[in-house]
């Protein structure tokens, strides 16, 4: 059975060793990732940063961070997301990106962007967004690195 | 005489009156621009912002502040700029980009981004970024207000 809630604290070393067995994530990114689920277990409102959870058998097998653009009255972006390795295909992912939709419109805003990179190694990483109903709307070259390109999708929320 | 040089505790008092006297600026967007300020002042690696301030006859009337991107390796960001209504058209703005994109150079970065407002009010913003060398690359609707985009410039460095 799976349940989708709130962070709690509880769910970090779960979490920070499922990141660690992601193979996109660059070691890093890793600190970076962290931080970010750190701050929406310690301080989301202060943060900015708030996580979904999804959880298999009473075990965290992934989350997503979402919050709202600083100087923005309707963008919101999702920071991170991410799924077990083990447990990928069983639409874990979609729920997740679907569950902080609805938590931002609950929260008054309109779209949401998000960041990734262009290159192979995350392919399926924007196939997944393109499936959730999210466009490519901008790209910056050499952003990540020299032939590394920022890739910013969107979506509004209907 | 103009002195272009890195920011001092001092300039604080004198910086935060002149973005209140800039009409460009929103109530809402001084408090961002004050922390990004005081955070290069009181420490400049641990935030991430660095700022070159222009002084004229010993007054401070103008500020850049830049960073680097987080986990990218190249691309740095230009996050506030903004000269004393009373001083502008001499060149000083223009001067302040020239001096944080030799700055960006030195440690190593090879492209500048900046945002700004899609708005009216942001006209001569954008024309002012233009001139400087800088490329509108992106664009997302609505992303700070509905019917107010948000802008991406981007500039190589040679």
């Amino acid at each position: 059975m799976i349940v989708y809630r709130d962070i709690v604290p509880g769910d970090l070393p779960a979490l920070e060793s499922m990141l660690r067995r992601i193979s996109e994530f660059a070691p890093d990114e890793l600190p970076v990732a962290n931080e970010v689920l750190e701050g929406s277990v310690s301080n989301p409102a202060g943060s900015g940063y708030y996580t979904v959870v999804a959880e298999v058998d009473g075990r965290p097998v992934g989350y997503a961070t979402y919050g709202s653009t600083p100087l923005s009255r309707g963008n919101w972006e999702i920071y991170w997301a991410a799924v077990d390795p083990e447990t990928q295909g069983r639409g874990i992912g979609r729920e997740l990106m679907r569950r902080c939709e609805t938590a931002v419109k609950q929260r008054g805003g309109w779209q949401i962007t998000l960041e990734t990179s262009s290159t192979p190694q995350y392919a399926r990483t924007r196939r997944f967004h393109a499936s959730c109903g999210y466009t490519e709307i901008a790209r910056i070259p050499d952003f990540y690195d020299r032939g590394d390109d920022l890739v910013i999708f969107y979506k509004k929320l209907g």
